[in-house]
């Protein structure tokens, strides 16, 4: 069987189910989650990698090298801002490069990389440079849990469901981008979609300020329907999700006049980097106020099915967004 | 100025000198040694990364995918063990792939790394599975330091330069598969530099024993000569090195007659990931007792150049190993 009929959900559950280490009681969460953490002296510490493969996550020509790198470094913390009121600390850089690629353009990566970590706190801590044919940066962000490590398996029935900010722009401003190519004359809200794909922010504060409050947490970093899949699958729960409650830029709205089209980029299309988190329905009126960004888009359920509902109907739905393999 | 030009180690100084986060009383070892360490809670943890990339590390027609994965492994536990007596404890696993590859070839190579993982008692801990066009495996491992943390810039004058094994055979099987191909017939003296290319051993067990005694310590990953160098540079120290006494395998001699290209194989011949250490004179013959496939090979000065010397004259060396950049 080839990769590609595996599939990148199947891949990672053969994985799962043969090859990854048994729980002990200093593994606080594993395989599943956004991070990897673990208890060490009396600290945890929480651990995420993520890889970003020249014309696979990103075109050079797309995006300058200076974003490349903060947008590397925000989709790590955007991982660990996952787990609660973790801290991102140190930072891992490994680098395939072209021999050919200019090192301006290595310095101007690593000028980005460094804006985005001293924006929070971390330090470049090390890495390793090689030769490849095509620009890797594959990133490893070293966290220190706080005092709430939030997981995807903690949603429990009534539990609303809470999103930060919009989804689909990113995959709007992808598409704009693949349509037109970077040297267009976009207009405004154009640029807004475009910088919405090319330089992400991570939740971070947002989610430290949730951390005490939710029951489950992760990032849409695959799109809303897989994040909300993944809670409810981990938590061993259903879902109902109202699609007009998801919340939509006015940027989208104009850019997009098509309805379907905005919802489609909302549910499957990635790298919004938004928080899905699920909380208590007593606590969600007060993290409103906390977290103004917050919008609450459905409620958990024993049903073990996520389904969607437009105008009190099901609307059938289908995983339609990036696929790896 | 391409990457070309700028070299690996001239990038790396680069890196090491605008972006490189300052030292802070939490940070153990950095940039410039073979792991970063820092402290959290009371324990000390070391993080490294490795990434391999097809047809620029190791070709798929010359290596099994099984051994490719230990390959993975060991590579990464080679610079753990290089800090003294560190555990490794997690691996991560990011893995770029073809998406015409078999998942058979991917199950195999994860069994690979599985076996290795399990012969040092580390957890697959997670990763990031992403497609690509060349296979690529970015592993990081993550351990615990302990009582002894060794680093590069220890040495002494008067220290003496300690290996553990050979060198040049890894150098010398990867030769062979250049030249011949796999499917040629190798003789069994071939074989065996072969498979100390395919299936390096990290020297954990070697450096945990000698850990307490040392004064630097790094892993002979890109040769002997990038080892001796590092260990020098860090120290702010010099060295002699006596060419005659660099081991050399009976199987190297065997298939390779000429004794300057030996040579050459041993000093700028990488991946043979021996220990490479400096100790003081004192306590070198109870370390050889400790570890008896350890071979001393020269001496710690304060010139702050490395000279080579063979019967008793200097000989002038110029790096010419192999070049990422």
């Amino acid at each position: 069987m080839k990769m590609k009929s595996l599939g990148e959900f199947g891949f990672v559950n053969m994985i799962r189910k043969r090859f990854a280490g048994k729980s002990n009681d200093k593994i606080v969460a594993e395989i599943g989650d956004d991070c990897f953490c673990f208890q060490t002296g009396k600290s945890d510490i929480c651990i995420t990698k993520d890889m970003l493969i020249e014309d696979v996550h990103f075109k050079k020509a797309w995006i300058s090298p200076s974003d490349l790198g903060r947008k590397a470094v925000e989709i790590n913390v955007s991982d660990i801002a996952s787990m609660g009121d973790a801290q991102p600390k140190y930072l891992f850089v490994g680098l395939g490069c072209p021999e050919d690629i200019s090192s301006e353009y290595i310095k101007k990566l690593y000028c980005g990389i460094k804006k985005a970590c001293d924006k929070y706190g971390i330090i470049i801590a090390g890495g390793d440079t090689v030769k490849s044919d095509k620009l890797i940066i594959s990133a490893t962000a070293v966290g220190e849990c706080g005092k709430y490590i939030v997981k995807r398996s903690g949603a429990k029935n009534g539990d609303l469901i809470g999103v930060t900010n919009t989804f689909g722009d990113s995959a709007a401003g992808l598409e704009l981008l693949t349509k037109f190519g970077a040297a267009y004359k976009f207009g405004k809200e154009q640029k807004f979609l475009i910088s919405k794909h090319n330089c992400p922010q991570a939740r971070l504060a947002e989610a430290n300020a949730v951390a005490r409050y939710v029951s489950s947490m992760t990032d849409a970093s695959d799109g809303l329907y897989v994040s909300v899949d993944l809670i409810a699958k981990e938590s061993g729960k259903g879902a109902n999700i109202y699609i007009k409650r998801i919340p939509l830029s006015r940027q989208l709205k104009k850019v997009e006049p098509e309805k379907s089209k905005r919802i489609k980029s909302a549910l499957y299309g990635g790298e919004d980097f938004e928080l899905v988190f699920t909380v208590h329905a007593s606590k969600a009126a007060m993290l409103k106020k906390l977290v103004p960004s917050v919008s609450y888009i459905g409620i958990i359920n024993d049903t073990k099915k996520v389904k969607y509902f437009h105008n009190g109907k099901e609307e059938k739905t289908k995983y339609c967004g990036f696929k790896h393999f």
